[in-house]
């Protein structure tokens, strides 16, 4: 886990040779999954070229790393990097099965997910999924944080430990915000969790047990596949259209599968940000009554969506539809504060689920960001980010359309989805090596497989120099 | 989730009657898994006494609870739990079966551990498992706090995403800490966590798969049973003695089960606060080695040990050993920071496995911990603590003695292991009655059996009341 920046250039005033710099490159890409088994090495010459070194210092560097045995010769083919190159012996293991906990189809989520925390440079970066921070404000997290915690108290919100279900304040703060969509929630149907990620666990580990199946939004969120593998699901991608799931495809899953719940995001979907439209949501619900499943609609970029949206959750009255949420793509991703608003039958079990996993979530952060909902301040805070959205929307629609791509669907929310009519998987390394962070559409299916689309993310792809190079690169690897 | 005083008398100045408060407060022990399907109640003439409430009251509460369904009466035998009281029509639910994630062994693991939310009063409880606030310093805490979140400072612990593995100053100054005990690790080694809690629920998750088997000491702590129960796990019990593991009863758990990890707490077990034996230790390693398992050593009472503690991941090296801890036991529980210490070839799948589940936790608490660490106050702390729990732990040993219960094994660290000669499940209730919470054996054990211990707490089991309180109940309830 080296956080170095591995697009910067090679140092000639470095205490390492560049053969030693760029085998050292390699290797950490290799070892990040950027690069992965069975990938191919840029020819000596082109290697040679990006990286402005001889020919010479390439294929020192490519020695250095067979004898790693991180990549192999094929033979008139080229370097390849080699199917289990991170295999170490695992001395406590007695089998030699591969392990089903680890994810297997999307082996780059957690690597996508690392770029978050790794990013290039200071540039903004067009892969990420979050906000600048630059757009965010960190002075309100800091009044609100110093007014909890201020004199005596910090002591119930440090010496004690917090309710299960999370702090009483933020879950009423929390039902007002929701009824302001139409959710009609009590306190008590609210638990908070560690970010909306854990909500997500949290939700799946009390519903549902191994082997069992299910409906996921296919493009959709890598993490989330991995997690559901990982627990010994059965993960069935239903494709997402303009309005919602594929209804045809969803009941045949549905009948043939008899899953136990479906998982969605149906306002701004990530990576499409598509909205599910009214008619889908009354046919989505109809459909999961009929096949006994439950739903859990992720509403993750709520803040950013337009009052109108379309949610799940609102239509069924929270019966068998649990929404789940949180404030890291509007206030601040490392606070971690996320939460479950769940039919009453459920939440029992789901803070039973909480309790054996993490016992409770820190109650201060929680009634920081309580005070900030009652306040009103997160509305305007919303509402700047919006109209700064817009106009970051309304430039990166031009540059587009300038660069030869186009968007597979009406630009709308955090996410573009865009067709570069290239494969964005073979973009990832030079865009990468010119210093920007993409997000390969290969990254949001289920079951890799290639694609020409990548995420762009309005906020952070406005700069005319990304899409210049996008374009650059556009002979030398169109699919 | 009511978090009303369960041990309040009834009161006659409520706007609700006496049999409707009556009823209510069993209606929400049943709900609460304080009387568990099937429990007998008081009969009616010592629920009269108890409440201090003539007959008819108690009968016509008695008859609302009866027509709630949440209890039966049996002819010439008395009134009891339902067995289904909490079962509610899951419409979702396409089959009937029992639902596996669900523990069921120790029914009651999280009723005990939602008593720790749900103080009965005022007065400090030796059923809990934390120091009483008043040892804790808010002082130190809040100061460590305002240091790292002050101005500019607050930005980056707010705005970006913490790394994958934790807040780097925390994982340094951790190092130093686990040096003091013999355990030498790399930064890159500490995974931060959310509590101790998530520590050993990633690393199960990262390590095993549904059917595994695990090894548990037991009597051991119910949390622990009960997650590994949820994530489909088998469980298997190991005795406990004053030295350790029962190693026979490992060797052919080992040899017929083939268990891939053992989880267990090494020094002041929870709730027998033994300590391993050097001569123990060796030989489980031998038998992990042998039998190929990894170990889980739950380090979580560390701060409050004497400094020749035994530790299997200081004798292994963290080879085949996992560390994992928390703050929660010494300076607060409800920051909920907590990490794990993982061998080299381990470290990536655990990470991986935390950004699945929470992605990330939040930095501003890890590094307000780190400071306290690197100041040495905590240090201080411990010193202060310890100090003050030994001298608590000499007048609970004299008070032990003159009620007449005995240690079963020598009392040390903040737990002591009490034989009171009663089935200590069927003072629980009488007990909280009176206002004390207390920790019976049988919650302790993976199977349910009847059991004459109980664990109390040194630092909340000093005063005499409740001593008397259960001198007082012994004739009733003697097993």
């Amino acid at each position: 886990m080296r956080q170095d920046n591995p697009a910067s250039p090679l140092s000639r005033d470095s205490d390492q040779t560049l053969t030693g710099q760029l085998a050292q490159r390699f290797a950490d890409r290799i070892r990040q999954n950027w690069l992965a088994p069975g990938a191919r090495l840029p020819s000596v010459r082109e290697c040679a070229r990006q990286h402005e070194v001889s020919a010479y210092t390439v294929v020192a560097a490519y020695d250095q790393l067979l004898a790693q045995g991180l990549i192999e010769a094929r033979s008139q083919r080229g370097y390849f990097v080699r199917q289990t190159p991170r295999a170490q012996p695992d001395k406590a293991s007695a089998t030699s099965k591969p392990h089903p906990f680890q994810p297997s189809a999307p082996i780059d989520a957690t690597t996508l997910i690392r770029g978050m925390f790794h990013e290039p440079g200071a540039r903004p970066m067009p892969g990420l999924g979050t906000l600048p921070p630059a757009w965010l404000d960190a002075g309100m997290l800091g009044a609100a944080l110093r007014r909890v915690t201020q004199g005596d108290k910090l002591i119930p919100l440090s010496l004690h430990y917090g309710e299960p279900a999370g702090d009483a304040r933020f879950r009423r703060a929390m039902t007002h915000r929701l009824a302001e969509h139409g959710l009609k929630v009590d306190a008590e149907q609210i638990i908070t969790t560690v970010g909306a990620t854990q909500a997500l666990d949290l939700v799946t580990r009390a519903l549902l047990q191994p082997g069992d199946a299910v409906l996921v939004d296919e493009p959709g969120w890598p993490v989330e596949f991995a997690r559901l593998a990982q627990l010994g699901l059965r993960v069935l991608p239903v494709p997402r259209g303009p309005e919602g799931p594929d209804l045809d495809a969803m009941r045949k899953l549905a009948r043939d599968h008899h899953p136990k719940l479906y998982v969605t995001v149906s306002v701004l979907h990530n990576p499409t940000s598509t909205m599910l439209s009214p008619g889908h949501a009354h046919k989505v619900l109809r459909l999961a009554e009929a096949h006994s499943f439950h739903i859990l609609e992720d509403d993750i970029y709520s803040f950013l969506a337009p009052a109108h949206a379309t949610r799940l959750s609102v239509l069924d009255d929270l019966q068998r539809t649990i929404s789940v949420g949180s404030f890291s793509k509007i206030l601040t991703p490392s606070w971690r504060v996320g939460y479950i608003a769940a039919p009453r039958d459920l939440v029992e079990r789901i803070t039973n689920t909480k309790l054996l996993t993490t016992l409770t979530t820190p109650p201060m952060l929680e009634q920081a960001l309580a005070l900030c909902l009652e306040q009103g301040q997160l509305r305007r805070h919303c509402e700047r980010v919006t109209q700064q959205l817009d106009a970051a929307r309304a430039r990166c629609i031009q540059l587009v359309r300038q660069s030869g791509c186009r968007f597979v669907f009406d630009p709308q929310g955090l996410f573009g989805w865009v067709d570069t009519g290239m494969d964005t998987e073979r973009l990832t390394l030079p865009m990468l090596d010119a210093g920007w962070l993409i997000a390969p559409g290969a990254l949001f299916h289920a079951q890799r497989r290639p694609s020409t689309l990548m995420r762009i993310n309005f906020a952070s792809s406005q700069d005319a120099a990304f899409w210049k190079t996008l374009q650059a690169l556009r002979p030398r690897t169109r699919a």
